[in-house]
């Protein structure tokens, strides 16, 4: 397995990332390879400087770097050699299993879909947040952001795709899939929100266990939450923002840690053709070593393959 | 004063309501009178036995009862002599100044718009949640469940109606307005965020700041925290969740305790010719004064004559 990590991407880039994935490549199995995309006179220097004397790490060299301010379309029109196009161009030719990023997050998402693109068939490709679960393990809620609006058959797909992952990556046996409402009845929501509900409900693919409220994230109600982007994108950020703050008031918890972003390492780009996993932007080593170990687990789950499978006739 | 409350509201009426009329009789001024709504055969015998022997509850007696699960439209065509169609009688007739109530949240909110009616020139009223800052006091979302979907008409004049009540009842001075959405730049977000946006961009009357995330939430960047239905709704039970969490695990501290519904008592209807708040279904004695006193505030600071004053011709 080849898993190609933006060693340029993320506020603390490149010092965090080449520590994330020296800590990632001693868990890794033996013939797996990190494939680190930058500029070798800079990563080199590192691995040396941290003693890394392995051979799960392989430099691939990237001359540019897109700079979290970047335009995506843009910086990745004229950074033809910058390390996020240098990695899906790996993941596109098949020379990685995986690609990994903390970097900008708009061209990590446009990159996708200009080179490795959507699996045939699905309509939207979202991004998955990984949703700590009161009772221990995680569930997965998407969109938290590629697609603000979302039309009621997007939602529908969110539902499978969502079920693929947790069944596949989180190893949850006929997982559960809830639609985010502000009530449990079923006529209740938005226009969307209900015409989605009908779509979820007839879904024989699924396990549609109906409407969950914004109490009901951490509980056991459901495994995989849909919304739309807008939506998840506000509830992970408010999590993340309860989690800084306990962290403040020094008040911990173990439930409450794994809201810490470094403890999942990145959110996955879900119905492309390839696994990609994008890091928040001050991911620490700790956060870089989990994003990577989280793109094995996608790879080892053949994730991609199931959705291009599904859906690619 | 005179101020209305449903005796028969709420999970634990009627004994918590008349207890927690009790309460806040005890802080409210000499003249102002709580207007306890309900069967008399037994509110009485309950303000006996709590031993009140003040002059600041009047019963007002009311036969029937809209149940929780009742269907809003259909009890209240039906009930004609329930606490709530009562209360919003009281209201109309201006025999009473406010009413508060913690049971049905669909009849009140119907009982409303059917009763006092909305103040011409107002969309589309809304229900109001407290949230609270970590530097103290508290901030305004709304709306909080009566409009799931919203055009962006309405989220400017909730940045309007937002604005008066965070001036004039939390005491703000040109209190900020942020629009809720999944970034901080103009062009991010749902087309109805993004439209909405350029609204309050252009609004004079109120001191808009932009666009704030669902990280910004505790936080001073807005006072008025402007979105859909929806969205608030599934933040407000979100917050409301992480507080029982927290209890649970005997993680206690002051700004977290503000996130029980019990500190504030309940969510003001905005917009309706009239002073009403909703309480929390579970309320408890204390909530039930705190919604009490909350009404108070909202009558000695002239809310609605402010929101008929300002948009009724």
């Amino acid at each position: 397995m080849r898993i190609a990590l933006d060693a340029m991407g993320g506020d603390y880039a490149p010092e965090a990332v080449v520590k994330g994935a020296i800590l990632a490549a001693e868990q890794l199995e033996k013939d797996d390879v990190i494939l680190l995309i930058g500029k070798e006179d800079v990563i080199q220097p590192l691995l040396n400087e941290y003693n890394y004397a392995g051979n799960n790490i392989t430099i691939v060299h990237a001359s540019q770097v897109i700079e979290m301010g970047e335009h995506p379309t843009k910086a990745l029109s004229q950074k033809t050699d910058s390390s996020i196009a240098v990695g899906y161009g790996l993941l596109k030719m098949q020379k990685a299993d995986a690609f990994c990023s903390a970097g900008n997050t708009g061209a990590m998402l446009v990159g996708a879909m200009f080179s490795v693109k959507a699996v045939e068939g699905i309509l939207r490709p979202s991004i998955g947040g990984l949703v700590p679960k009161l009772n221990g393990g995680f569930g997965i809620m998407l969109d938290v952001g590629a697609n603000a609006d979302c039309k009621p058959e997007v939602l529908e797909q969110f539902g499978e795709i969502g079920s693929i992952y947790a069944k596949y990556v989180l190893e949850i046996p006929n997982p559960k899939v809830g639609l985010m409402n502000l009530g449990e009845e079923e006529g209740k929501g938005t226009v969307v929100t209900q015409a989605a509900h009908q779509r979820l409900k007839a879904n024989t693919n699924i396990n549609f266990i109906g409407n969950i409220e914004g109490r009901d994230l951490f509980n056991d109600k459901a495994d995989v939450i849909v919304c739309d982007g807008y939506t998840g994108n506000i509830i992970l950020k408010m999590a993340e923002n309860i989690y800084d703050i306990l962290n403040e008031k020094n008040m911990h918890d173990p439930f409450f840690d794994k809201f810490n972003y470094e403890a999942v390492g990145g959110s996955p780009i879900l119905g492309i053709n390839g696994n990609a996993v994008i890091g928040h932007g001050v991911s620490s080593p700790k956060a870089i070593c989990n994003m990577v170990l989280q793109a094995q687990k996608m790879v080892s789950s053949k994730l991609s393959e199931r959705f291009h499978k599904k859906y690619s006739v």
